[in-house]
């Protein structure tokens, strides 16, 4: 590879996901050094890695809330960001990243494909990260892989495309608790419908996924719209989180849709809910050939989201400088892993 | 896009793939300007393309034998080769294509990743690419996506892959009379095993899916196997070009597998054959968390060919020039197609 190993890299806010892609980078050595940990959370600020992820020896990576310190001392090639979804919240924090010289990936799903969403702010850390010679990238299982990396690879075999319908359903009961928060999961259906309102509810990033996919295939949106529902449970189900009742939501169903000279060419239907059956992932590519594909049981998220921050570091460092996307970036894979 | 539109493609090989990738470029106008044809065969040479794609209206193309005339008239931005599978076979025609100024996107299997059977012939392209400031790929949907590339992009969600599973099953009786040929359809067992030692026979660059795969995962194999067996059919079956008698050979099963620190981690195995019932394609990665995805119903084979050589125009044009593969570029999608 192109690049120096091992790689040196930073983790940036240190809740479940963030823990986890710790906890997997660790695994990456000696392909992966990790010097660095950050978290705004006096409670972790002070701690030695080790005590957050039940570690018997210490680490040696004391987390610190400064960030610009911490950037500073370790030289970091790859900063994994995971402190929030929104850009407007974290711009600034990838800023500091980005000008102390390293690359960054992010899960904060509106970071995926901003362009459209926040084009000043995605101008503003493009221009950034060009200034730095660093790569910017959002990623994550879904956005960045399940309904729109794939999706779009997906249409390649095809002469022809008329239309592409992507699907997600997630037993959110085996996911982390602040996802089943998420999803609103143990809500009445009235407080989810006044709480949708807001519009920081249910999944972030599914109109990125749809505008990534189109971008990738060359089409221009007339227009898109996104829907959001609860699914309301039909049973009693408990999780190690929270237990939903009969007739409260156990979580949502919310949809894509993008309109092209006229008609609905792609839609992505997600549905997270605890209890859900028929967890799968989906591809239909109405095309020539058709592509009817489908990952079984689907892609477990929580693991494969801090695995996709982790396998995504070797293409970040070897890519052009800039706020690049999956689809920009060559084909992902795993990295650092199995029998090696 | 960062190149100028339409680009400039040439056809050089005009079997019934390259008939193929010519309909559909000429589907992608304006954005693709179809400017040169080339075809060592005297009796298609001097025709207009029209004549040998019964189109109604002249396409003011006229096929040629004389690759360096029309490749120093056309100039043209891109080169569709489709005339062998073996690279010491065609890479003299590569060669004229690169040192004519034109990126070249071949469905010579044994391209799809040359380093280990080929090298000193990838060093060589390799040089001849960059020096004429070009880039050359190998691509098609087997070698090319089924297989590999899509296997590959099947292993980023997860933190840990112990092992890949590939498999590809195809109704050879769909195919075309080139491909049910190659498989043997019609032989005799006997006459099939014997014509097995030859190397040449089946399908070509099971093996280079399968080190296209390891190289993109990282891994080092100890050592690569390749199988090959003919499956014999359970009945009469009829296609538009052959008939397969009960007990005669309809067809392949080949099989590759990689063997990495002593033990078996990938395994290609495809069966390819007149009859074939459930056909599909299939990566099972072994992984954490796993990954069960299938394409139903599998990737058609000749259009997805065609396709492929088209779609990855726009991505070989935007590449940094050399001998490129498919997991080197961005992830593939389709081009010109749709709702545009």
């Amino acid at each position: 590879m192109p690049f120096p190993l091992p790689i040196r890299v930073v983790q940036f806010g240190l809740g479940p996901i963030g823990l986890g892609t710790v906890r997997l980078s660790l695994t990456k050595a000696p392909l992966v050094n990790f010097v660095g940990a950050i978290d705004i959370d006096p409670a972790k600020a002070g701690h030695d890695l080790a005590e957050l992820i039940d570690l018997d020896e210490p680490t040696d990576v004391v987390v610190s809330a400064d960030a610009e310190r911490v950037l500073a001392d370790a030289n970091a090639d790859v900063v994994l960001h995971t402190t929030g979804s929104f850009l407007p919240d974290v711009a600034d924090q990838l800023e500091v990243c980005l000008r102390a010289g390293a690359h960054v990936i992010s899960s904060a799903e509106e970071l995926s494909f901003p362009f459209d969403r926040h084009t000043d702010l995605a101008l503003r850390l493009d221009k950034t990260a060009k200034e730095a010679g660093c790569v910017l990238l959002g990623t994550g299982v879904n956005p960045g892989f399940a309904m729109d990396t794939l999706a779009l690879a997906a249409t390649v075999p095809c002469a022809h495309v008329q239309a592409i319908h992507v699907e997600r359903v997630v037993d959110a009961g085996q996911r982390r608790e602040p996802l089943q928060r998420k999803v609103g999961a143990g809500m009445t259906e009235d407080a989810f419908r006044r709480r949708a309102t807001t519009g920081t509810f249910g999944h972030i990033g599914l109109v990125e996924s749809l505008r990534m996919l189109a971008f990738g295939l060359g089409w221009t949106p007339d227009s898109v719209f996104e829907q959001l529902n609860p699914v309301l449970s039909d049973r009693d189900v408990t999780t190690p989180f929270l237990t939903v009742r009969e007739g409260e939501v156990a979580g949502i169903h919310q949809r894509a849709k993008g309109v092209f000279g006229g008609k609905t060419a792609i839609t992505l239907d997600l549905k997270m809910y605890v209890g859900a059956v028929d967890a799968r992932d989906s591809v239909v590519v109405d095309g020539d050939p058709p592509i009817d594909l489908v990952v079984r049981g689907g892609i477990f998220g929580d693991t494969a989201t801090c695995a996709l921050l982790v396998n995504m570091a070797p293409l970040v460092m070897d890519a052009k400088p800039g706020l690049r996307t999956m689809i920009d970036l060559p084909v992902p894979r795993a990295f650092g892993t199995g029998t090696l």
